[in-house]
């Protein structure tokens, strides 16, 4: 995929310089230099030749079939350039210039035409306002940083142009091999999405690395992520998660970064591994492209420290892995090579003294013991290390079934060794804590790729009668819908809701009242009242007839006074709920991510504490396990201090129905259920209040 | 204070080496090395000279009177060693060798004789199983690790030898200056806490770090830490901190953990700086040694990079700081000066090709500015970059009035730039978010300095009635105060307690009920029965003779059928508690930090959201009041959706006389009051239940 771009024969710089420093210049420079075998075609109307190439005033005039088009003109010239690139055949265009939808709406116009021109005659287009792209292994340095990676097996796009360079000049430092870098620009064309599914079908590529500000369309993105995740390992590092860093983004590339909650949930969704910092992106990609994905969390630590050895002890236990001492058989088969002071617990300590072999016998008890699933190496420089022996011995005896992850601390003597290990494909790291957290990052993801197969079950609904029920309110514009009609909904998809019946008048109330049979609640039925019970508009426990018409007459009297000009649609009578725990059942309608659904304890829980997880829309029976699991309060529905559960399942099976309510009506903005009462086992669980919101329609 | 130790004038080796690698022959080695100006005295009785230097067969043959003595002779002969040393008048002691309470019981013995041996001599003792000790300002390195730091203001003690050599590779990388480095062993003697006073009175210490896996003494080390963090920074990174951490700690060292809780109310009350990691102790050293403290929390960021300056923003939001934009005055002053691209908001962005003179520009228009306290500088390598030349001129126009903090990314083309940053004391990190953690380390530390003066309040309080209960508990081995007793603890300290009584049998506590009022509540007195309610030993709300009875008497048959071997003291009759918000308030002694007063609202939010904090008695009111700020749900007694607040006042003094109860009283070991039932403002709070164990007494 993308060949024409990532593997071109031939590359057009169009707007190459004769003058050094100049970015037309560099251009050249650098494909020249980093040894491109293709063919490199300078364009320049005022230049016979650009470092000793030919240069060509307009590329017509080059009478060539050109693979891909490297645009770095004045913004004003770049629409010709790029009609000129597509008619000289080229099936990729890169646009290193600057200037439009980062700079005003008429740049995004002329952005968004250029895209489209390029799309209609399949053309890809990289940029604009971008660094270019390396491919390592094609030997292209089609950027106008300077720097050449050694290829390696980690493949980067990045929405950063200057963070690239960072990456390669940290690269470079850490001898790191680099297969693709892309510098996606203002992505007015290929964005992540593409490179997802080109990195994911790109051989060269182990690991894939992404920087991002925002995405652009989120559904096609947890697509192509996943189906990316589930073939290699994919590391994004997301900015922008806060306001001040979203203000951040949207003055930057003129994005709009979306909430940090849905890209959360979107990353847990597709099996993103998530990088919380620059470091962190790189330390994940490196153990991922160096090392086996662990079996199971059991770490084994190895040092010659005891302080560093009790660092990465408390890093594992902080992260969720155990921290696992050898068998007995192993501890001893051990303690037999060890001096009699090491110790073979865990952390098993060779010593301040320890030589390499030491280490060596250490990794083989690791190795061997089949309790064991990780191995984390310390080493220290003291008086008698030697490390670059050391991290050659280790990587001999290393037979690459678990993972391995070394951390030799300090900055000059273990240097030699760190160069060593990060040579025979052991990742290193500044501090215990870091390899630990890297390990985690393995651990996940290896628990995401042996994850049950994802089923979306679907219950049978009546879908033709909410299908109705939207379609009335939208026709009358009414996008809040009330509780009545939003409870006719939540009927329609099978959920238990007490029965009720609006009432016009008092009479009507009690007929009602009798029918459904006492007691009773009473609610007032206006879109014009939101917060009805602060209104005087709700009334609980009704036992007779007599209570429903003092209530209603008094109901009236208050909204009267209260909320004078409200439309009043009714009063919505309904048999009064069971008693059971209260829990929100709600979703929200992410720009980028669509439809996320949301669980939390009613109340407190949810206004308070924040108790409250997310999940993206369709889920599966596992998934809403998962989402009641993952609050604080879980405790509570399992039941604490001797009291019974609740009907957990009734709570997943809520949220199934609400996400395929959800899914099969785009209509739906938001909703909620609140609250939702549910039973102990064997007892019924209610939608006791909800309300639905719809989205305005376009046409 | 510890000259003898921190700047001797003649050193004695005992244990001296002609062999190298022997740590005897390191020593004296290092010694010489490093450039110690005093005069060094090899001992051994089978060597002429080491290293050129005429060597004794004992310290008595030298004549000549040492004021620090290095001990490495094998373990059985460190006693005599340490004998000899005192006779030849030294006033430190070093002892390096190993194989004392670490290794077993009985070298934990010869340690403490050691040690009290030279306490009993007015010797200071450093070790035993320790590296030794640097001063790289009194040009002397009396360890045996080889490497000698350039001289500087960071002095660190550590718990961990190894670490040191760790430490000493890392300073040497990023061209850091160390005063003193310490090597504290297994802290036979000398420990954390006298270092902490040594380095606080040394002028040549500007920062003070410590890296510990316990402390020894945590009422000096509170004392001792408190006193050097009023003079400078204190920064520390404690490991051991999760259980799988603690239990290496313990077979390290031979020390034990305290909880990591009691050490961070321990760190929060004495002003310490808590590094999470061996990374992040560098960086808040590094930041506090190189950078003045910010006045306010309004942080500028310029950076040549839109991703890097976001990145910046997140976590100077995370954190809790600003992300402050230029005055309009300045920001309009510094936008003439650059290029219009450029983007005078926050995040500054002098643009990709920013020259040296941009990044003046910058930092002095953040420099003018009065809103901004302190600058983070942002650079890649990109193609114009100068990262060396921007380094010098941002160096020359610092003013060293705000903290300036700096981010050059990458690793090769940006070192020269990193390193001519270190070496103009602007610290460098390697991502956005590390800077910015540093500098909300400086901002924390500034706000402590700052703190209003710490008055603990004292209450009158009838003292000797307190004692008269707690006595007779004691004598009697009592050592969990029954409710009533425990209620009489509280009236004594002004508490509000419910009027009530112990009753021997029906008729009394019919008599008790009419005489204090109903309702009442019934709870059964014994110290055998721990969980009343469970075993029916709690009725609440009787209304009446009758109903005090009928309780009575069915408590009793219920006890009897549920707990046959129960001691009953009595029932206790008393009047029903005002209705209030429950809360509980309660009081732990640590082993290490002693009384750590709790607060936490009742029930679930104990019990399942663990939302509690702990501060370390005595506490004043601002700290009380701290205390219940800094729960999640301090919304609830503030009042939410238009409730009234409780009464926070009322919390904050009960848990000032906890304090006080918990100050004057040693003996007790734990207490609670849960619930304590505060009402709302002008409404009374009471103690509802309570709880108070004593601590078996040792004679």
């Amino acid at each position: 995929m993308l060949d024409a771009l990532l593997r071109p024969g031939s590359v057009a710089v169009i707007g190459a310089s004769r003058t050094p420093e100049k970015v037309g210049h560099e251009l050249v420079a650098n494909l020249i230099e980093s040894g491109f075998e293709g063919k490199i075609i300078p364009v320049n109307p005022s230049a016979d030749s650009v470092l000793d190439l030919p240069c060509y005033p307009d590329l017509k005039s080059a009478e060539e079939k050109i693979d891909l088009s490297i645009i770095s003109v004045p913004t004003k010239f770049v629409r010709q350039a790029v009609y000129d690139s597509v008619d000289a055949g080229a099936e990729a265009i890169v646009i290193i210039t600057a200037g439009f939808k980062e700079v005003s709406e008429e740049g995004a116009a002329q952005e968004r035409e250029i895209a489209e021109y390029c799309r209609a005659r399949n053309v890809s287009l990289l940029g604009p306002n971008c660094l270019g792209l390396i491919n390592a292994h094609h030997k292209m340095n089609a950027s106008f940083a300077s720097q050449m990676p050694q290829p390696g097996g980690i493949s980067i796009f990045s929405q950063s142009g200057a963070l690239c360079t960072a990456i390669l000049d940290w690269a470079k430092a850490r001898q790191l091999g680099l297969s693709k870098l892309i510098s996606m620009g203002n992505k007015a064309d290929l964005s992540e999405t593409d490179f997802l599914k080109a990195f994911a079908e790109d051989e060269e590529t182990k690991v894939i690395v992404g920087y991002l500000e925002s995405v652009d369309s989120g559904d096609q993105f947890i697509k192509a992520a996943e189906l990316a995740a589930s073939k290699k390992p994919v590391v994004i590092f997301k900015s922008g998660v806060t306001q001040a860093g979203s203000k951040a983004a949207s003055s930057h590339t003129g994005s709009l970064a979306g909430a940090d909650i849905a890209y959360g949930a979107a990353f847990h969704r597709s099996g993103i591994i998530r990088a919380e910092n620059f470091e962190a992106m790189f330390n994940y990609a490196t153990a991922f492209a160096m090392q086996p994905l662990p079996k199971g969390d059991n770490v084994a630590i190895i040092t010659n420290a005891g302080g560093p050895g009790i660092m990465a002890a408390d890093a594992v236990e902080q992260c969720g892995m155990q921290v696992h001492a050898l068998s007995g058989s192993a501890a001893s088969a051990l303690a037999a090579k060890l001096p009699v002071a090491a110790s073979v617990g865990n952390p098993i300590d060779v010593l301040g003294d320890a030589d390499p072999e030491r280490y060596v016998d250490a990794v083989n008890a690791a190795q061997n013991d089949p309790g064991t699933d990780a191995i984390v190496v310390i080493l220290t420089p003291q008086a008698m290390t030697k490390p670059a022996e050391t991290a050659r011995a280790i990587a001999e005896c290393n037979r690459s079934e678990k993972p391995i992850l070394a951390c030799f601390m300090g900055g000059v003597d273990v240097m030699p060794g760190r160069d060593e290990l990060v040579a025979h494909n052991l990742p290193d790291y500044t501090s215990p804590d870091r390899a630990v957290a890297s390990l985690r990052a393995m651990w996940e993801y290896a628990q995401w790729l042996n994850r049950p197969p994802r089923v979306v079950r679907r219950f049978p609904v009546n879908r033709r009668r909410v299908e109705r029920i939207i379609q009335r309110h939208i026709r009358s514009g009414q996008y809040q819908v009330g509780e009545a009609a939003a409870k006719d909904i939540l009927r329609a998809y099978e959920f238990e809701v007490p029965p009720g019946s609006l009432a016009m008048d008092g009479t009507q109330a009690i007929e009602i009242a009798e029918r459904i049979g006492f007691p009773v609640a009473m609610k007032i039925a206006s879109q014009d009242i939101i917060h009805k019970s602060d209104m005087g508009g709700v009334k609980l426990n009704l036992a007779d007839g007599d209570a429903v018409i003092d209530a209603y007459d008094l109901m009236m009297l208050r909204i009267k006074q209260r909320v004078p000009n409200a439309r009043i649609d009714g009063v919505y009578i309904e048999k009064m709920c069971p008693k059971g725990r209260e829990v929100i059942l709600g979703m929200t309608r992410d720009p980028q991510f669509g439809p996320m659904l949301m669980f939390g304890l009613g109340g407190i829980f949810v206004e308070v504490m924040k108790d409250v997880t997310f999940h993206i829309a369709p889920i599966t029976e596992n998934e809403a396990m998962d989402m009641l699991e993952s609050t604080k309060s879980y405790a509570l529905l399992k039941g604490v201090r001797g009291q019974a559960s609740v009907d957990l399942a009734a709570i997943a099976t809520s949220l199934q129905r609400i996400s395929q309510l959800v899914t099969d009506f785009p209509e739906i903005a938001e909703m909620d259920i609140n609250p939702f009462m549910v039973g102990q086992m064997g007892k019924p669980s209610t939608a006791a209040d909800a309300r639905i919101t719809l989205k305005p329609q376009d046409n």
